[in-house]
């Protein structure tokens, strides 16, 4: 029942890439706090931040075979998503795959198992969210899906959704919600950067956001300490 | 029955200070291998290396309403521990109360759940300890403590306790036993120097501290391989 | 019934200097998927690469006595490896013990437990590769074996066999077979440069490996999206 | 942006039950090893077997308010699968919403969170399969969608596709595959019924799956052992 | 600095027994959702229900010798709590010391780490929640603390906290709080009632608990299903 | 590479019983606190106590293929020991294989993976002790060894090596040192006997172990309470 799905749709890449801009953090806030994947996903370096349409990859624990099928399905502007069907830490990923993957223009690989090779990875700036890293090696042997709906560390994925990953982890936003969730975040940002302003001159929180009123309404009390 | 505790009394920021300067490692042992913080206790960068006076805050999972009631009860020189009263990886803190506990002369944030804008927080060399970086935003719908002893992995924290953070973890040095500790570790350091010295010239451990009598006492057996 | 086994038997250091520069990826996959350890073995620094001769230490939770007893033991181009009779996350080595190992030519520490002093092992560029980082100091009451055969980190380890570590982790080539291994190695790279650069200008793992003929065989079906 | 999806459309009852005759290992087999949920989705008591139609729940961390609008949408056969939107082991689910879910016919629980009042559900033989066990109670503050696509343990689930869940865990089948499954469980328990036959006779699986060649063409050795 | 404190105060036995009555979850919600131990403080056999006085033990990793003299502190209806200072999971306890407390009249144990002989233990019905349970035994060499507070499991026990532990985990309720949370624990169970009985006859929460104006107030939608 | 070694020697089968017989806690303490697998090791069911002479397997991630070769080289008395390379939890086994091995007077099996059919297996009274329970299915394409040394969860483990498993753990008793283990746990039993008569008539362990002087020599102070 493996299946590949050709896909020519993506999200206009502008708003890709303002989305981006953004980051993990904000658009997360902006479209009511959904879309996250787990905390376990980290990047193997620090400072790289990305954003793409999802190309989605189900694969067999300990078997990468599907991922070289993906790759001809990717473009430019792509994020390759991976996720194995039980949870595996083995190797999947490592700098063969990703100098394939260069040459087609993919942004970056989010994978809930393992990558290796994270030196030359890193020296070659191609930036990979992950569950582990590890060496251990995979089989070719069965098949997978790509382009079906995923459930990657804890978020459904959609082929064509948007993956945003930064230093604070990585977030999808729905295809369709896209566009919304852009001008959501860009309201957010304004509405931080005048509190940013107050709380950096020394006003307190309690008050920019004024919480005095709902904290007493439930009930708070202040007490001095006897020591 | 939520309440916050308004508290003046500090440790002699001297000792404070002093502390701080021999670190995680040596106060742990100089105070009898107590106080230390589980090791998932992680910074979000490295070579930040701190020392404060404890403003302990207890919220609910999920919800980070009290870090903004604490943001007023901290000085110059605090450090703020926070801990969820059940495991919780959310994004508790970002950017934005980073920069209100800067204005208020804040050196830290300990907290045993999520931190987010990671990357923001390193630009402005604010040094975070924390469990796991997560983007998944809080709600501010419920109370909790401020200034109550607590537990945070796996240490009790009373206010005002002195907190050492550096790329070895976290300690918790007890308010009453802060300048004792400071003694024991100022002659810990001693000593170890002088170890220090000898090793480096090739002498063993085994005999820089006498153990080979003990060892042999124990009945420790040495045979060549038959390799 | 504690023991110490002296060894002199080493594999040649030009074969462990050899094996080093193929890194544990390639080594792992060259021996046939086999030796390498869990993923949870990171190094404290990154960019570190070692290659050294085991020497094995097996000792009790929370007890570092025997790693005194194991630095007698070390000669140039050791790696002394670590692990306890049971899981603890304890710091058993600081720099104190890696100031005596540097005196003795040793390249770095494998150990399934906690470090600390990272920064100032980082500072010496000490490598080490461990399961934990951790202030937690231990005792030094309890004996165990040098030498013996030992698990670590999920592979076994016979003293004298080869350990490759870099920052995709861990891996232990067999004594006797590392000159077997070696030439495996460079067959390996050989056929990887190859390869590297088809897929760098463009060409797809599918033809490369030409994968398509058995993937279609197991049943694998291409459909166009109905987006 | 949050939902409630009414939703009247079921599998067959009668296909769900037989499929629940099969159970998760079976199922799972037949359908191409998919659709498995983590292995840490554990039933609170032993022998428990059922099979439902999906509904869905996804909920923010902490906050169990969208189960009671869940429970509206439940009916008779029905199996209610909750996912927080972040990790969460806070006990959402009690002997409460138990008795309520069991007066509308409801099967059982699966949710990737904390489940409480363990004794009781046991004693009311209502079955749940959760990630945790816990006390740890949750408010009503936040919205959440039911009936939408969800990602719960690793595994997608569409509202209305059929769950099943056993000793061995959870698994999904989709709606739209379920007769096709159905079919494929009953030609797998055929074929296993004559192997268990043959096996327990003492014959090697090694002759019965015909093994031997395919492990000598790949290059298996026999050797006496030098003990 | 080791200190063992004797303590002849202890809450009202028949408020801790009530309490007990009550059992964790309910406890838990009456003090206002705090005083939880984490999820993974598991009972060794399911059915066991206590209720007693908390005596505190702080002890070294992998050395139970502290236990050997907490057990002169306890007496009749006392609970034995026990923390390691860094987490291990030895086996801390076994069948004597269970054998030895029981003489004392002491109502169960609860340890962050291991347990063993536990088939033993559950033949003599003496209670124990663990983290782990392991054979892993411990050495007899370092000293620690009795009767001094204490973070076991993520929660503060101060020695005479009534500890109370099911099925559903391990809460403490604080000395002082005892008779004000058994009133809150009788409140609660009485409206519990209520609701269970016109649950059970159908009725649903939205409507037991008017939430159907505040979900609206909220936001939430509801639309049929397309399928 | 892959091998599988043949071998006919046991250790003496009177010997094996006997060492079942005192059971996993007293075995490893009897043997000087080693050779115990790691605690996530845990019995499908309660109750069940198990001695036999090892059969090792190292297979790959997510592959059973040489289990199916491996119960081949079992005889009455054995146990089954696998471990794959790299962590899975994957279900290897199930209730074919155990039919098969249960011909065979195979006594149980270890294995640090997943297990399947647990339902049928408990029915049938085949214990094995695993580190996951899933239903997830297996591939048979690649090879591994039989009768090789094995690190399993944390122990190594020599093919013809004492098993003993239990509702402690697992504990692996040399194959050479397994007639003097014996000896020592029938010194151990009879030494426990007495004390556990002692304590159970209320002497306290302080006394039985003479342990007051040696306490109050490492500066145990005693104070009475404040409260």
């Amino acid at each position: 029942m493996a299946v590949v799905i050709r896909r020519d749709q993506r999200v206009d890449s502008k708003v890709i890439e303002s989305l981006g801009g953004f980051g993990v953090a904000t658009a997360h806030e902006a479209q009511g706090r959904i879309g996250l994947m787990a905390s376990y996903m980290r990047p193997i370096y620090s400072g790289a931040s990305i954003a793409g349409s999802a190309v989605t990859v189900s694969l067999p624990p300990a078997d990468n075979w599907m991922i070289h099928v993906a790759v001809e399905q990717c473009r430019d502007g792509d994020v390759l998503v991976v996720a194995p069907t039980s949870p595996c830490d083995c190797g999947y990923f490592g700098d063969l795959l990703a100098t394939s993957l260069r040459a087609r223009g993919v942004r970056g690989l989010i994978i809930e198992a393992g990558v290796r090779d994270v030196r030359t990875l890193t020296e070659m700036r191609f930036p990979v969210w992950s569950r582990h890293v590890s060496a251990q090696g995979t089989v070719k042997a069965t098949l997978g899906d790509v382009n079906l709906p995923l459930a990657c560390a804890g978020a459904v994925v959609d082929p064509g959704d948007v993956i945003l990953a930064d230093d604070d982890g990585v977030c999808v936003v729905r295809q369709r919600d896209a566009a919304q969730v852009l001008k959501a975040c860009e309201a957010r940002e304004a509405k931080e950067a005048a509190v940013r302003k107050r709380l950096a001159a020394g006003e307190l929180g309690l008050d920019v956001y004024q919480m005095r009123e709902a904290l007493a309404a439930k009930g708070l009390a202040y007490r001095d300490s006897e020591d």
